[in-house]
């Protein structure tokens, strides 16, 4: 009777991976609808209202894959939750508007737990001023999985995707990297520790800043409200969920383009920097790899940088090239070193 | 170390249900957008675009608790995930324009599997000529668990929502009720029958009118199309989903307003009533209570009744009355019995 396994050849999804699986998936799919600017493929999907442009993303946090509640408390994962997905919004170049939160919960969740968990949205909703309108709420045989669908609107001729960058474009991002991988590596270990001996109480002092660039990041709503003051639209723009090398290797392949980046300019905090030491990592490893920064990466043209001079938070860190370039890290001895993508992979 | 312990109190998710759940959670939510029309409550949000709105579903189906895949085709269940959603859109009389679907899935799952699953996702997409335009692809510890969020547009006046219904409009359902429910019903029999005795092939010979209500339903574009034709705008619809009693005790809540359905009146389909009286159950029982028809429940002006007398698929079951009259049942005999809400609880 079981109608799962009528299929005769068998391919492991982790055998594709992520990206090679979407790809693999939609392939067939049609668009049929004038509207549709851009679909899968970017941070946001983005659809033709006219004047406007709405974008559209999502994203699907399951316990166990995405999120330990042994060291995440409740309130700040539905903040998280959120946040990930205005970020998303935000490397539209758009502005959100509108969220729905829907989630699946065991019985082992009280009322109360959850009650934490949707005070962690209400504050995000209310920190970037959304507003929560919709969403499913159903119980779950095992586990807590949250789905959030962020919308956001902008001019049409503002919304900035993956694909325009161009050589001699300058690279930017709008903060430190890597801290977020390091405060998970250390919120890891001390479960470890404690999963061992009980007794132990987590050592994470003078930890508040990589802990909570993991527990509790922000989407920068500045960056792009600075963006908008300075009248600069980025010729290409993501935000970095999944790191530096991964993400900046999605516009060099969606702009046809390459990259150089130089190892001195990639910003990293110095508790992040000191921790990676203590844990006998390279911090500039970190910044390149670690996932889940949620700062923005983004392009712009030479003549526009002389605009962002004196903006808070804008760390000019490379240049894009022409494609036959590659996409390198430049270090401080001037040697080039390819960039690989080393991000997450859940599968 | 752990985060979740940490409230005295402990409510079972259980005690609240559904709706009071979402109430609980969801009251300390602020409304900041000027756009936001309609929030939760109703089949979808709406958001105010100008001339148009935008109105916006989402749903999550959880396997085990939504879906049994042993009787279920992964090409059904992706089909009918997306139909699901697109219902909500047009019970606002909205028309749907764009999808975005995440999934999160064990390894259990083969990727010939899940394009199974994307294939019926296609074809929904292409029968109600929507576009996928994004979504989100995970693993999961156990199990399938699905997110679609659906929008559509209309212009604003034309938007139904659930409130307004006024005493004296006349009561309409898009079709048969209660083949859904029967035919979850059988396929649930049928795997009882499979477990005890695998050797036993699944008996479901002139079923395929139930069977196909419960596994690969349709939402009523038609029914949307046949109203724009004639000139029609419901004073109040919603999908029905819960079940004909439940799903009206909320437009009559939420009118403010009663109602009396008339027993004779509702559409059962023969094939519905000849199962439901070989499983020993009432029929009309089943009409008024089972769930997951997606049909379309709408009320019209006593004055618009003349123009849809000769559209298909147009049953008049009833009329809202003033709230003081309650909501009832009037059998054949002319008696009234207060209908009451049996709809799904998933938790």
């Amino acid at each position: 009777m079981s109608t799962e396994e009528s299929n005769i050849q068998r391919t492991e999804i982790s055998e594709l991976g992520e990206f090679k699986l979407i790809a693999t998936l939609t392939s067939e799919f049609v668009q049929v609808q004038n509207s549709t600017i851009k679909s899968i493929g970017d941070d946001a999907a983005v659809i033709d209202l006219g004047d406007r442009a709405m974008v559209i993303t999502t994203d699907l946090l399951v316990e166990w894959i995405h999120f330990d509640l042994m060291y995440t408390p409740l309130k700040h994962l539905g903040y998280k939750a959120v946040v990930v997905n205005l970020s998303d919004v935000y490397a539209m170049n758009a502005i959100p508007s509108h969220i729905t939160v829907s989630i699946s919960v065991s019985n082992r969740f009280s009322v109360e737990a959850l009650q934490e968990l949707y005070e962690g949205i209400r504050i995000a909703c209310e920190t970037y001023k959304v507003d929560l309108v919709g969403g499913d709420t159903t119980s779950s045989p095992k586990g807590l999985t949250l789905s959030v669908t962020a919308v956001g609107f902008q001019s049409k001729e503002k919304i900035t995707y993956r694909n325009g960058a161009k050589a001699g474009d300058q690279i930017y991002v709008s903060g430190h990297l890597g801290a977020a991988y390091l405060g998970l590596q250390l919120l890891e270990r001390e479960k470890q520790i404690y999963l061992e001996n009980p007794n132990i109480q987590p050592d994470l002092e003078n930890q508040d800043y990589v802990v909570g660039k993991f527990l509790k990041p922000e989407a920068r709503k500045d960056t792009i409200l600075w963006l908008a003051k300075s009248g600069v639209i980025p010729t290409a723009m993501m935000d970095l969920s999944d790191g530096l090398s991964s993400d900046l290797l999605h516009i060099c392949k969606q702009s046809q383009c390459g990259a150089i980046i130089d190892e001195e300019s990639v910003p990293i905090h110095t508790d992040a920097k000191l921790l990676a030491i203590k844990f006998n990592l390279d911090p500039i490893t970190c910044a390149l790899n670690g996932g889940e920064d949620y700062e923005l990466l983004f392009c712009v043209k030479a003549e526009d940088t002389d605009k962002l001079k004196f903006l808070p938070d804008f760390y000019h860190i490379g240049e894009i090239t022409t494609p036959d370039a590659g996409t390198q890290l430049r270090s401080s001895s001037g040697k080039l070193h390819p960039l690989t993508a080393q991000g997450w992979n859940h599968f």
